[in-house]
């Protein structure tokens, strides 16, 4: 476990205290010194939590006053909300403070930010690859960041390089792994690994949904293996509605792709052709397994 | 762990021994006398192995032999070899044997049965819900059964009650919870929880390969939630070609079925409709918690 030595933060406002922005608030406490940690949000009941973890030393629901104060503002509420959080937040933030945000699609929130923020350089995007299919800032942990991604889309040419290297400095400071990319290639990279799977596991369980009317329940002999492949479709449903809408663009092109791929594995079937279905599951396995080798994915949980 | 007295077995046929049939083995000597095992299969480096881990006492290649002489034969070979195998067993099939099978798909086996064995009597279909996405006497264990489902589907007025029940209390001893139902409704239950699963994580790993081209590497930041998805899409092509063929009526029904949900999310999507979007994710999320309640698979792996 790597603890780097990252900037100190004199007072830290983190808009959403949930697994994502709880996980990132009990991590840096151990790496770097802030004197004070403002949790924002709606339920009471979160914060409260939140504030007995020792995720936020205060909390409010108002996040204009909360973030007047800042020099550290991180957006963690879902995207969907990105674009009324920062119309808010704009006017009262900061002219020194460094904005960033956790959100799963880069794209959509850079061009709420574009709308609202009047100047854009201390305003860093960026996306931690982490996440469990739990809420909230109960479920919150430190280690939740250790050794995966964190990706940051800055923009080319106008986001402050020392706003980004802080940003990277906590980022790694938690354990993260750090890339920056562009931001149109890390939507379309995202809809492939993670919206798609998430709409492919939604759409299964719906699937065998219907067959539950009549007869033996479906449910009652789905195994392990139905269990890991429909894990995903445990996670919030209207986090994924936000992402899928903030992403729609590169969503809808890989379930074009899904749709095609379901239907050439289907056209082989229906024409018992033995020899296409078994070159079209093989490559998948061995994409798989080459994936697997090729990033240390083997054995892990 | 519940182990019951299960019949005496003079001398067993494991017909294939991989992770099922050696599983079973390994799970049956623990609970019953079983005088002699005997091991048929294509490679002598499985079949050593077998016999270096205690699955079976002696090995062949040679199936007609190894049957006339056994009183219960497992067929525990791909569904795609079902027909073949029965056709060369058949006639070397002493007339008080029990010959059962562990198959994916059920209605396709009863149909090679119909076409091959002289008397059906004492042929008793099954199929375990088990396995991992290893194969081969390797990876065989004992514990493959434990809490599992078989599901039978004896042929109603045909199958001999007397060698239903043995098969029954064979699973039983080594762990499984047995129920017997309809072959026609087997396939369609397992079309929907286990085959489609299988192609739709196929068809999405190669969605995400074509992107594999230019720019980053998608695999790489594919995390825990892919990880998990995609599990059952390391299985082995040949035997879900061979399960899909023999399944494919029902599971083109599976795969019209999945379209359409993914066409539903696709058009919900396209005209960003929120509340269609959230309603299908719901519906999704909500029957899976439902499932893992039901039927007890929370905390699980």
């Amino acid at each position: 476990m790597t603890r780097c030595a990252a900037p100190a933060i004199r007072h830290l406002v983190i808009v959403g205290v949930g697994l994502i922005g709880g996980s990132f608030s009990l991590a840096l406490q151990r790496a770097c010194a802030i004197e004070r940690i403002t949790g924002v949000g709606r339920s009471p009941d979160n914060l409260r939590v939140a504030q007995a973890r020792g995720i936020v030393h205060d909390w409010t629901h108002d996040v204009t006053e909360a973030v007047s104060d800042a020099d550290f503002v991180l957006l963690a509420t879902p995207v969907g909300s990105a674009d009324a959080m920062l119309a808010t937040i704009a006017p009262h933030l900061p002219e020194d403070a460094i904005l960033s945000d956790v959100g799963s699609t880069k794209q959509s929130v850079i061009e709420a930010a574009r709308r609202h923020l009047p100047d854009l350089t201390r305003f860093v995007p960026a996306h931690p690859l982490a996440g469990t299919e739990h809420s909230g800032a109960g479920a919150a942990f430190s280690e939740l960041f250790q050794e995966r991604w964190c990706l940051m889309t800055p923009l080319a040419g106008i986001t402050d390089v020392g706003a980004l290297d802080r940003v990277r400095a906590w980022w790694e400071a938690v354990g993260a792994r750090v890339m920056c990319m562009d931001a149109e290639e890390h939507d379309e990279l995202l809809a492939a690994v993670s919206h798609l799977p998430h709409v492919a596991a939604y759409a299964v369980v719906n699937c065998v949904s219907t067959l539950e009317k009549g007869g033996h329940d479906p449910f009652q002999f789905a195994a392990g293996g139905f269990r890991d492949f429909t894990r995903i479709a445990s996670s919030s449903p209207e986090m994924w509605r936000d992402i899928a809408l903030c992403n729609r663009r590169a969503l809808l092109r890989k379930i074009d792709a899904l749709q095609e791929a379901l239907g050439e594995m289907r056209d082989a079937l229906a024409h018992e052709d033995a020899e296409a279905l078994l070159r079209l599951f093989s490559s998948a396995r061995d994409a798989r397994e080459r994936w697997l080798d090729r990033y240390g994915m083997r054995g892990e949980r």
